[in-house]
């Protein structure tokens, strides 16, 4: 992809040999495009990354991982726009077009001794850095990196999105508890791309739980530098580069989800038949939510029970005696009614699987949603009990 | 105190050598008040209840554990039926005066030859059986029998009003998953006693928090048989009465907390300082109800960045500057600022205690509300992913 080079530096925010610090930079100012955090209580980053946003402009990113830079007061605020001017320094750009970012430890004040430090050699080794120690210096209790990939056409011109995000723990909708960075070296107005990538994040970041909680610090941030021979221009190419966006946003997603604490299962929950959009989202939210679900799936057990159960309280709609169930194919409720021992023995076998569909259809109207979640397992526990010590 | 009998024995409907089969017997026919679970899925008995709570009279209550009796169609409500008449049968009452109720697995079919063996052996021992026999049966997961027994006086005259409940997992407000059974002597009608049921539930019930789950069995039974000289008949008497009714239902909700299922901590988190009653309720629940929150109390940590991230999710309207968070005595929080390092060692040491308070001070408002909730070990997984098995 043209003219964004990454990196990513041990510069010892986090405790032990982990990368920690990482750099998006792009040759010329790029589009901006963001979506934050929903929470009242926001992360100074964010504070300053809504500012940013209003002139759509961006050149460099500087991620932190280790640390939120939230609940700091202006210390934190000011910390971080100490941080976005050493680099603005470095690279000989304005401030105006870098953004900052943090994950970590809430409340705890920036290590700005380490920035110091880190910054002025993130940037002198960035032309020998790749995407890969970026994605590394993002992760918090994340098992793998998250990075996807893709490629397109508009009109004979070809375009290139990669996409890495980093998110294991704090992952509800609206949004998840998640940074995601997309670049694109297609030709993009701010107007057209800021409404693109929101359509994106409720199809994707939106629509994925692992534990239900949501973070302070939550931010998409996608910057797209013109760099390639690909113009945005009509309504087609819109629906072409969505296309795309939406992929990279959705794998990211899914790994997100797939690298859950502690999981050991993907799902896919579909609530299918509702009586209006709101009450379909309600109930696959809320299934997707459950601790009693999750810990089921962890015991493969299709506890069916459970699903109806959080429909049920959901604030959805639901009529008893209209809903089917499915584990994959395999049909446990059939309008009501349990369908006896061998649909359940079968069930327990798609429940082996690491990555399923549970197909909820409430029979009372033509509205459907989904969510995507994981399992729950001791080790969920483990990790969180055990986070900052 | 005066007229009941309790009553509990092994029916063979849980595995092992455990009772499951529990009733209660009124000399009289009593006063009925009731509240059930607000889930859209509901089981047979609720059904079954809520048409009996309309004439507001009952004499025998039949509880059984291990089986919910949920989602079985009209089979479930008919072996209901059946099973209150046996009851009836069995004491020459009328079935109108009989409620079920039930816990357990939801989606299997009532194992009514357990019902057919059981209840007539019930009634012929019920002389020879007592409270702790009965609170023994209703339970599931508990690890504890949960009994609160009080004694009032209105205008001279004694009264008792005894309390049973179970309930360890799938515990959420409205209704938190749990029966309960409260009997007492005093003299009322029903349409006092409803009410004054209802407002000590919303005390107490609606404010405990396990594991954020909300069941299709919920139930709290109300019995008043008149047999004491304790009439409630102006204003001071329900006073009175409300108060020993509260004091009976909220220290059985803390006794189910206290038993959660793997929980090792009793906390409640008091939201202060609240533009509105609804925020002050909406910032509390969310923060029982996280599991990042409940996994930090359960490793010690007062990871105080996760409380105010819940607050600022919640919905409520939070101003960072703002909150003060205590720990029982100790500031961690003053005016959206950390504490530092000492204040973190004494909150720590709070949080080694059994049981202790979180203290959330918004400081926009004049609106205040509590929960009750326990903290989220291992164990509460090892629990759930194995329950049907």
């Amino acid at each position: 992809m043209k003219g964004f080079k990454f990196h990513g530096i041990d510069a010892g925010i986090k405790h032990g040999n982990q990368a920690d610090l990482g750099i998006i930079f792009s040759e010329k100012p790029a589009t901006l495009a963001a979506v934050f955090t929903k929470n009242k209580i926001i992360a100074a980053p964010v504070i300053l990354g809504k500012e940013k946003l209003k002139q759509g402009v961006c050149q460099a990113v500087l991620v932190n991982s280790g640390n939120a830079n939230c609940f700091t007061g202006e210390k934190g605020l000011k910390d971080a726009i100490d941080s976005s001017n050493m680099v603005a320094k470095a690279f000989g750009i304005s401030s105006e077009f870098v953004i900052v970012s943090s994950t970590g430890v809430i409340g705890l004040p920036l290590p700005m001794e380490n920035f110091e430090k880190g910054i002025p050699l993130l940037i002198k080794e960035i032309d020998s850095g790749n995407i890969d120690n970026f994605a590394k210096a993002i992760l918090t209790t994340d098992k793998t990196t998250k990075k996807v990939i893709t490629k397109g056409v508009i009109k004979g011109k070809g375009f290139t999105i990669t996409g890495v995000a980093k998110g294991s723990g704090m992952i509800k909708p609206d949004m998840a508890t998640m940074l995601a960075f997309i670049c694109t070296d297609i030709n993009i107005s701010s107007s057209v791309l800021q409404p693109i990538l929101h359509k994106s994040c409720d199809s994707s970041f939106n629509r994925i739980c692992v534990d239900g909680d949501t973070s302070t610090n939550d931010t998409v941030i996608c910057l797209a530098n013109g760099m390639s021979q690909a113009f945005v221009e009509d309504i087609d190419d819109i629906v072409i580069f969505q296309k795309s966006l939406d992929h990279v946003l959705f794998d990211l997603s899914k790994k997100i989800v797939k690298d859950g604490e502690g999981a050991t299962k993907l799902a896919k929950i579909i609530v299918k038949g509702a009586q209006n959009p709101k009450d379909a989202f309600m109930a696959a939210q809320t299934i997707a939510d459950s601790n009693l679900v999750k810990t089921a799936l962890f015991g493969e057990d299709p506890n069916w029970g459970r699903i109806v159960a959080a429909a049920g309280r959901s604030g959805a709609q639901v009529v008893m005696e209209q809903i089917d169930l499915k584990f994959d194919d395999v049909l446990i409720v059939d309008k009501g009614q349990w369908c006896g021992k061998d649909a359940e023995i079968k069930a327990n076998l798609v429940l082996k699987n690491n990555e399923y569909e549970i197909i909820l259809d409430l029979n009372i109207g033509n509205f459907e949603d989904y969510f995507l979640f994981c399992d729950f397992s001791q080790e969920y526990v483990t990790i969180n009990a055990n986070y900052r010590s």
